[in-house]
């Protein structure tokens, strides 16, 4: 494979990206401790992709965010049911039913050189298939007790490398892991 | 309290301290990584620590090590059944029924200034009651997909401090959260 798959994802110190009903409210609390102009590494991140792809769920959370978060970039919404989807000159929607290798086979063939994979069920369904090639956690903390957890089941075993940790005076520590060869 | 309550706990980078079996040879195979004499400060932790609390599980784990891991400690056994525990001259060993908040007043009456709460469900009973002030995790860079969470449901939100936060070259990440008031 010839593109690359980044996880960049906040989670609570107990591993969930939100609660039971998707709230975030905890988060975006603690995103009120955050300096201005401090934005953890994601625009540097987001400059680096050339796609993101995106379960349908949170597509929906997204999709009436303004301005449009994914501006000029192109976003591959995964879902089997057709979407309507928001217009707009600087919108590049499209949806697909694939599997996530041969969303990644196309992708790569059309020119795709980094892929941000987003949303707790699609996050899952790639590392599970093993296509994840690196993973930025940025954990708040915070316990939550339950909610909707970042990682799911697995068929075996994924070990990773740590190529960066930080952790910023707000409290918040982002870990980026490479997924090691052989797993 | 005058007593302070700590864990000090490794977890694989999807919050398990175990295998649903109990196991921990991901835990053993990722410390064969890790240098002779580098103990990610637990020998320091350890003699901060005046008393260990524990689960009648952990007892049961680590009851035959050899040697015996808690030498010269207090070790208190949270368990109602009678356990016929371990002698030996270094081996401080007792059981109590006791609610998380008696134990610690109790402790604390007895000249305790720093307990160490250890094993799963001890952890989640005290961080369920507001009884853990500090809390070191060390995270194995290793997704297991599944077993016995560190975390688990909370009466509501419990929010950190981050106090230190160290990544080591074999891939462990060592942050220190320290309990906010007005949780």
């Amino acid at each position: 494979m010839t593109i690359t798959t980044s996880v960049y994802i906040a989670t609570s110190l107990d591993g969930f990206i939100a609660r039971e009903d998707g709230s975030i409210d905890w988060l975006s609390q603690a995103n009120t401790a955050v300096p201005p102009g401090e934005d953890c590494g994601y625009a540097a991140f987001m400059g680096s992709v050339d796609v993101v792809v995106m379960g349908r769920n949170t597509y929906e959370q997204v999709a009436a965010f303004e301005p449009w978060p994914y501006a000029g970039k192109r976003v591959v919404v995964l879902t089997s049911r057709l979407i309507d989807f928001r217009k707009g000159p600087e919108i590049q929607l499209e949806q697909s039913a694939e599997l996530p290798q041969a969303l990644l086979k196309r992708l790569a063939s059309e020119g795709c050189k980094h892929a941000y994979v987003d949303g707790g069920k699609v996050i899952q369904n790639f590392l599970s298939h093993g296509l994840i090639d690196a993973l930025t956690v940025t954990t708040v903390p915070i316990l939550i007790g339950g909610g909707r957890p970042l990682f799911g089941r697995l068929p075996g075993d994924v070990r990773w490398t740590v190529a960066r940790s930080k952790a910023y005076e707000f409290g918040f520590v982002q870990t980026t892991y490479l997924v090691r060869a052989g797993n």
